[in-house]
């Protein structure tokens, strides 16, 4: 029987950076290809025919009838970690091979397109695409930073909606956690908290910085440092989440004070209310200091998903199978997506330090393990 | 007789960006390549032989013997106005058609090369390498954004110390005031406050900003914006000038607290104690606020200037000549790199807004008038 390592080991050299030790795997550029080469050769050694479903999603099925479909994504954010995302498919392709008997349903192993979003900025676009909730004809319009089209990457319009997941009866996605809310090797997803992306564009004056009084300047630095501070103390104030990651600044030269400070603001709370309120209070703060620094600040809303709750009754059946605890996330993933459409569920596996989007991301073998061993029971369970 | 506007509205369109309205003219690319052309022709229209330095600096002689140098530089900082640099050219020619008689000494009118440093990082770079303090060869391996080397950009290595500095004995530099410090058309400059650039690394730990607890976090962008604000405040409590108008953040992605902010200080005294206290008074508030967010923080010196003070006997001889006030810059200029091998004076046009390094740089036509005047009669009393 393969053992996880051995898997594991085949794929992690792609798209690895030498120097970070993060990976740079795109959707559909030759990193993340060759992590679909892979995939197909896994599939054909099952005996697995491989359906690409016209969004530049693939499925490896075994059996007939129904499906129970399972699986993650490959593509990462920029030097992003190794877990996030390949472990689900690692994991679904050595739990087939676990299974102790042939499975009474059909079982489809995917792996989905563009997960994260880092090269045409729409996170779950495969997904999204599979379960017809973004327009093909507006994806295929959308560009990565060299300009290259969703359309001319995928060769052609995606497909949208087709009648996959109708054949599809249950979805189920390891992951590795991404904080450290789990305490034992395996855990079973609640909830996805809602969450959503705001800029905030703070305009003043550029000037020179040598010869502009500090009295005469209308620095938007200054309001988009104080804002980044205010978010962060909202959040704690209210045990969420508040992040401001992404900045871009107008020239950005040492010796200009700015004309233009852009800071992007990421929010994750439990609750959808609370999410609201932070996000007003972090407005209204940035509104008062710009008064004071004589800049002005508008904020624009950039996506906003609401909490996806699992399904109560799967939940707990899985919880009660792997006898594991019930966990929510802060991160989006596909089954947020697709438990709009499908009977969804996700297992999660421990991450010991917490760290994700990040090199430094890990998770132990034997925890993998375990979480293969999870994932075979619960396919054995649904199946 | 040809009036300034009627000069100024053939070089006004070179380079300048419709949309920002601010000038895009950086060393040897195509609209600085323009400006040279323009300075071509204008001494060509004055049977003035062009001098090219090696160095890509430009001299368009008159007479003969010991030499009067005045002139400016032609490129700009990104998005910067039309007055910086090309305000001292176009007015050492008008300057020049003005004299009464034939002046008694020569006079060289000169456009030095990548003055701002905006290409390849260097500011000053022309006259630095014409007064033999920075090397040809380490010039010649710079390199801009593209790749591209100066070597490759000049067509050359240049050529460093020429005999050129010699046969001048003095330079005189016309340039707008770049703050609001000049009251009246024309001002006579004392000096260039020390100035410097620092770079302060703070580094953090890259992770999911939808996943991590903020108390598991190790935010990188909460120490800088700290600083930011800090950096603010020391300057304000010194009568001194501190920006931190660049930044460069890894990942720089919405959803990933960064794992590394970059952010670079420019600051700018009366004095040079005053400065060296400010930079230590900013660090170290970076340093226990670090502590407070479990990053870390490192400070490197990239350029410090001493002060230059112009010579108080010519000072004082060209304040009473024009009748005009004294007073110092916070900018860095290419007659603070002459200074100290010439004898050298600046005079200053008047900026009623105060603002520079921005498209809305801007100075009346009858100041820019008042400043060709002011010119005339500096070659005139040192010819």
């Amino acid at each position: 029987m393969t053992d996880f390592r051995e898997l594991w080991d085949q794929l992690a050299p792609i798209g690895r950076d030498p120097v970070s030790g993060g990976y740079l795997r795109y959707a559909w550029e030759p990193a993340e290809l060759a992590c679909r080469d892979w995939f197909r050769a896994q599939a054909d050694a099952r005996d697995m025919p491989v359906e690409e479903d016209g969004n530049g999603n693939l499925v490896a099925w075994r059996g007939e009838g129904p499906a129970i479909l399972t699986g993650s994504h490959f593509d990462s954010v920029p030097h992003g970690g190794a877990y996030d995302g390949p472990l689900g498919i690692v994991s679904a392709f050595l739990a087939l091979d676990r299974l102790s008997e042939r499975p009474r349903k059909r079982i489809g192993v995917a792996a989905f397109a563009e997960e994260e979003g880092a090269r045409f900025g729409v996170p779950c676009l495969g997904s999204r695409l599979m379960a017809g909730v973004l327009d093909p004809a507006r994806a295929a319009a959308l560009t990565d930073r060299s300009g290259v089209t969703l359309g001319e990457a995928l060769g052609r319009e995606p497909a949208g909606r087709t009648d996959l997941l109708d054949r599809v009866g249950c979805f189920v996605e390891l992951h590795v956690e991404q904080g450290r809310a789990l305490e034992v090797p395996v855990g079973v997803g609640s909830a996805i908290w809602p969450h959503g992306r705001w800029r905030l564009d703070f305009t003043g004056e550029g000037n020179h910085a040598g010869t502009t009084r500090m009295a005469d300047r209308h620095d938007p630095t200054l309001t988009y440092a104080y804002t980044v501070l205010a978010a962060n103390k909202e959040a704690r104030l209210r045990g969420a989440h508040a992040t401001m990651g992404r900045v871009a600044v107008e020239p950005n030269a040492t010796n200009a004070v700015p004309s233009l400070v852009q800071g992007w603001l990421d929010v994750r709370a439990a609750e959808a209310a609370t999410l609201a309120a932070m996000v007003e209070a972090i407005h209204k703060r940035a509104v008062e200091r710009a008064t004071r620094d004589g800049t002005a600040v508008t904020l624009t809303e950039e996506s906003v998903s609401p909490e996806v709750a699992f399904d109560g009754g799967l939940v707990a059946r899985l919880a009660r199978v792997l006898d594991a605890p019930v966990l929510p996330t802060g991160a989006g993933h596909d089954a947020g997506v697709l438990s709009a459409y499908v009977l969804t569920a996700m297992l999660f596996v421990r991450n010991p330090t917490g760290v994700s989007h990040s090199p430094a991301e890990h998770a132990t073998d034997a925890d993998c393990e375990a979480g293969v061993d999870a994932l075979a029971r619960v396919l054995d369970e649904l199946g």
